[in-house]
């Protein structure tokens, strides 16, 4: 007989890893055990299902053929012993042992170990609050939790969903929740939405985006408790009280770590500490996927980032440990990608925000543009920022959104990330370039130009919330809009210091402007307010005081006047 | 007075170096001489003008505002003086002069220059073909081409339609020849469609796409004549003779050097040789956009790869470097994308044929697979090959191709080619997961997958060429197909030595295998084919004898019998 693996854990790494292992050394005798019904889903299309997009939750257990992955599977094709309904409830480190615990029946046994593998996942927050206790509330995480979700969607006396948390679960049951009737509100803590994934200038048009689709949002504000008798009836807010039939608790998610803490393996706040094979501080026991703290490329810091993705990878790369190979996984950026109500909405490496936070002195650049040449009629708007290290021009991070293209641009990025490039990679990077895909100059190819131009002090630029400073202060300086007046009549500023003189004057009426004052350019996204600020450097002005808006008109997250 | 700064050539590198000189040096003299009659147009699109959806062509000469580069746009925004419908004849490097030539009226005169930019582009190819001197026979590269053509699509007596030469450009054409009513015939000397992007293998199903939408293809033919009195009637290959009432040529595109070469300039077949800094063998003379060699950075080697994006990137450097400044461009892979009737095509880096071609050893993976999880109903087939260099790993090259998403995939890997990486990189990149855009294990990061089992000699595959020899010269083996009874009515491979054995099953059958014989196992797309062959190496069979079919029955590019 061969050498006994036990892995605990049944979602995405943890077969990954049995099932690689048994593969590598079929001589090893390899077991896994699940504390749930089902084994290997496809946890993340959960909203899917709940949508109606997928009819019936099986689908999201069986392979691409339509063959479930059920205990037989896993045996008769990956020679993969699987017990489900079985939670591991100790692990005893020196007589290599886990203890396990029939959940149906109660029953215990030991089962011996060479080789431990933890893949125990990651639960939704549930904190405290008083009332939530009460029906009617739900989270979203295991095939369970969907099918009951979807019952009581359809099952809800009245029509009111609250979601509290607008992180990526919350954001991506709006549609379903819409689909089905419901007038939803969401309630976020901070003060917007996909907080942990964005910086607020870029979560505007986003929020703006929902906003329309007629979900009410509750940024800044948090929950004080749920009221009803028996069953949720309101949420009640610190600035509000809002009528609720269903909640969906989508605070995020915690790594599970008792087990292995219990055991006395080392563990952080972000999950199971693991070096680079994966392996925790037990050299016989490895773990990986959602439990685990991961390591963040781009800082050299420990991160949370639970993703499908990951967990596969990890899966493969334990299997290769365990089969007495010496394979490392190098850490992940943090990319995340999701559509909110036909909204896209990407990201990957550090926000300008955690980017500070964690000491970087940066460059950043707000590109709106369309993500195809303009004269295609299926060009779409896409916000872009990319932010960079200021001395090296490392690049830190990408965040692009939109009802535009986003996944090739944000994969991209994370290329360049994994590889440690810079802003004048990203500009090298010879991307795909045809008309019905991408513009000549890609969007992120744009951005890198930006921050090039900072770097190398061509552009001074104030971001939208340093201008809106100025504003608030009552600082002296004007605003010069240098877009036609045929789109001046669509949109503008709503400021008395706008003074306007399209692009195309600028060079011959420049005498009109004072300089003696700050002079900040801007059109619709910046490109001809950069040459207009170009311009008036060559036209003698003290370039001291030329300023551009970074991002235009349509970056402007503040007040502007709208006809349309 | 400042530098003087001549530009010849104004479509894409030619205006966009001398912007960008003028930006950085408001005080350098900036002329830019076009013999045509725009200015910065984006040629690109004329496909899209032809087939409708651009209405008017001059939307390819504005800016994404509506206003026209023009001649006054350039001098008023940019500072640039323009002299549209002058043809530069000749430099005189000594007196640093260019002699030029209004091809209205014929004046000559001689610019003096203190530094020139030459972005003359290129020209198509129209070989000495008897008969090419009919009406009726057009190129497609200038403004002035799409509408003489579009014009000619309509006025056309007929509806037969010959596209010789099956690039970029003539697949580009067949949607709006199509949508014309036309019934279009391609003329391809190679023996398949795209053979400067794809290897054959990959060719095959967009061959297939191409003529399931009415198309007639003559692969492997070439033209001996065009034929008709005054107007061309009919086309003559060497295989047979085709009714044409319009031909479009779109053989390729020539580098136009003449200038460059009688001035003495180090040229070569594949354009002007410029150096990193994009200057060429005479320091006061750069060179970019389609008429210069590019370095291939996958080979070290030139490589000639006209393409708006990098002409682009171009114009920037040179800007830079007339500004005084010390720029340099990396060089390119090669990248490409286009839509085939709604069929997509990417690439980047080399073919397996171009790489064996430089001398590398490679390893490939075949791997066709939904773009999404199988669950979503927008989930499309892509095929994907991968091709890196056998020892070290490193990436060489992908295709992708199919009606799902493929640009997302080819842009990850330029960048990943940029950075010199290999399928290791690949497989870590921290690519996008979420089920509305790709699957949690991304086909490029299965690709990856797929070359590190071959290279760590967990799979010995053949690919279908090496097994269609083996069936030609009647070898003895057998196929192992382990799909499902019901996948297997709708398709399977019509030979005698097939064995049908479901996955599930194969543990418990193997028994019923010849162990003296090559197994050459197969699935759908050969991931349970490989799960087959390592069940077969478990259960004792000699692992010399085990083999994978290389993308399975979807990438099978021969005969099948398909029952839908």
């Amino acid at each position: 007989m061969g050498r006994k693996i036990v892995v605990i854990g049944g979602v995405a790494c943890g077969p990954k890893a049995a099932c690689r292992v048994k593969r590598l050394d079929p001589s090893a005798d390899v077991l896994l055990v699940e504390k749930g019904e089902e084994i290997s889903y496809g946890a993340c299309g959960l909203p899917f299902y709940l949508e109606g997009e997928i009819p019936d939750v099986k689908e999201l257990t069986t392979t691409p053929v339509g063959v479930v992955r059920d205990v037989n599977f896993f045996k008769a094709v990956k020679g993969v012993d699987v017990f489900l309904n079985t939670e591991a409830i100790s692990i005893d480190r020196k007589k290599k042992e886990v203890k396990v615990k029939d959940v149906k029946d109660g029953k215990e046994q030991t089962i011996s170990y060479d080789k431990l593998v933890i893949a125990t996942g990651s639960s939704p927050v549930r904190p405290p609050i008083p009332g939530i206790e009460l029906d009617g509330i739900y989270c979203l995480k295991t095939l369970r939790d969907g099918v009951v979700l979807k019952e009581a969607m359809s099952n809800a006396s009245g029509k009111n969903a609250v979601v509290v948390g607008a992180g990526l679960i919350g954001m991506e049951c709006l549609e379903p929740l819409i689909k089905a009737g419901f007038k939803v509100h969401v309630v976020e803590k901070l003060p917007f939405v996909l907080p942990a994934l964005l910086d607020e200038e870029m979560s505007v048009p986003l929020m703006k985006h929902i906003q329309s689709k007629g979900v009410v949002l509750h940024c800044g504000d948090g929950v004080v408790s749920f009221e009803g008798s028996g069953r949720v009836e309101r949420v009640v807010t610190e600035k509000t009280e809002i009528p609720a039939d269903i909640v969906l608790l989508a605070i995020g998610f915690r790594p599970n770590t008792s087990l292995a803490q219990e055991a006395g393996l080392e563990t952080g706040p972000m999950g199971i500490r693991v070096d680079s094979h994966l392996r925790t501080s037990d050299p016989d026991i490895y773990a990986g996927g959602d439990c685990v703290e991961s390591y963040n490329i781009v800082t050299g810091k420990p991160i949370y980032a639970p993703m499908g993705s990951t967990a596969n990878k990890h899966g493969r790369i334990i299997g290769n440990n365990l089969a007495g190979w010496n394979s490392t996984f190098s850490g992940v950026c943090g990319t995340g990608v999701c559509n909110i109500l036909g909204f896209n909405v990407a990201r990957t490496g550090l926000t300008e925000r955690d980017a500070k936070k964690d000491g970087f002195e940066v460059l950043t650049a707000l590109c709106p543009g369309p993500d195809r040449p303009h004269y295609m009629k299926e060009a779409k708007l896409i916000h872009l920022k990319m932010i960079a290290e200021k001395y090296s021009g490392k690049l830190l991070g990408v965040q692009i959104l939109g009802p535009g293209e986003v996944l090739s641009r944000v994969d991209t990025a994370a290329a360049i990330l994994k590889a440690g490039g810079s802003i004048d990679d990203c500009f090298e990077t010879d991307m795909a370039y045809a008309p019905p895909f991408s513009p000549a100059m890609d969007n992120l190819i744009v951005a890198a130009n930006v921050i090039q131009n900072k770097r190398d002090g061509l552009i001074r630029s104030y971001s939208p919330a340093m201008v809106k400073e100025k504003l608030d202060r009552g600082d002296d300086f004007i605003f010069l809009d240098v877009r036609t007046p045929k789109e001046l009549e669509q949109m503008r500023l709503p400021y008395e210091n706008v003074v306007h003189i399209p692009l195309g004057m600028v060079r011959k009426r420049a005498g009109e402007l004072p300089r003696d004052k700050e002079i900040i350019c801007l059109c619709k996204i910046s490109l001809r307010g950069y040459e207009a600020a170009k311009i008036l450097e060559s036209e003698g002005f003290d370039r001291e005081k030329i300023w551009l808006l970074d991002g235009g008109l349509v970056a402007w997250p503040y007040e502007k006047i709208v006809n349309l």
